[in-house]
């Protein structure tokens, strides 16, 4: 069994990874892009989980673990 | 206009970032995980740029700037 985790900042949380991106679009030629936000995605291959019980234990390793859930929100996908 | 990219590393290719993940799951009582695999999601928000046109725009930044295509894939979602 399979779950795709994303992990992305807040909305008003600063992304200066994002802006650094961005800049570097502009650089290169790429002008029309507004903004940018970078986060996380994260394929856990999960064994011996019961598929009713996997995404709450997901959901917990997001709480624990996976992301800083002062300044990240995440959501989770069981495949 | 908003586009997601995903960028992640191509099958085979060693994920250190995510055995440290696993291990570190393990170590917090979540012992159901075979492998974790790492990457990064990308919001991109777009503008003057044609809908028709975003995609290949959008692929042309990934082959450019955004994934190193030697080690890792890339999907572009237009939204």
């Amino acid at each position: 069994m399979h779950a795709r985790v994303h992990i992305t900042l807040k909305p008003g949380v600063l992304d200066p990874q994002g802006e650094a991106v961005r800049h570097a679009l502009g650089a290169i030629g790429f002008n029309g892009v507004n903004g940018v936000r970078q986060g996380k995605v994260i394929d856990l291959d999960l064994h011996g989980i019961e598929p009713a019980k996997a995404e709450e234990e997901v959901r917990q390793m997001c709480e624990k673990l996976l992301a800083n859930t002062v300044i990240e929100n995440y959501t989770v996908e069981i495949l």
